[in-house]
């Protein structure tokens, strides 16, 4: 399987398209962190079938990235919104009037209903 | 059916998903604007079909918009860099230094690779 990072985020973007069977292995899996043994054992299900499930999801979320580039999209467009904040905040450094401050701050707030700028 | 403004911004967004067969009778039918008698002439089959073909495409996009969300979150995004924009080119007539200017020459640079603003 991929890592567990990855197919986190793979799940945020494209979660919804799965089924619900899917959406519940996946989210005790990768958000509640529960081994496939624990999984298997809740719904007293082998572990293969529960691998298999959570297999068939990963493949699925897979395509779906492949075919639409959400998460290699959000990537480059957090890049793009860390530079402009950076930029943002020399500009507020660079000694500007009150006015202009005033709309940098505005410019700010923007920028940061757009999403986080990464790590 | 829905409006064709309306199909072809959800066929931008999801066409990837659709069989090849749908995509190829959406661009026909949104994209190059053939009717429904023209496309089912072309391809030797009824006009019931092509209609039949294109719903069920339609059906599926609008499915995934439900899901998905990415012309709302499109819609949103887009009215922000405009708004950004306008702010930024506020400053660039404030009376700013060269030095103040270069960055929000940069900045507007980036907003720019970012997408459209506009209707």
């Amino acid at each position: 399987m991929e890592s567990r990072v990855r197919m986190a985020l793979l799940y945020d973007f494209y979660g919804p398209l799965l089924t619900k069977r899917q959406q519940y292995f996946m989210e005790l899996y990768f958000g509640e962190d529960l081994s496939l043994g624990e999984i298997a054992a809740e719904f007293n299900v082998s572990r293969q079938a529960v691998y298999d499930i959570l297999n068939r999801a990963e493949a699925a979320l897979q395509g779906y990235e492949e075919r639409l580039k959400l998460v290699e999209g959000f990537f480059t467009e957090k890049e793009r919104r860390a530079q402009l904040k950076q930029l943002v905040s020399i500009l507020q450094r660079s000694g500007l009037t009150t006015e202009q401050d005033k709309i940098t701050a505005e410019i700010m707030a923007l920028l940061d209903a757009m999403g986080p700028e990464g790590d």
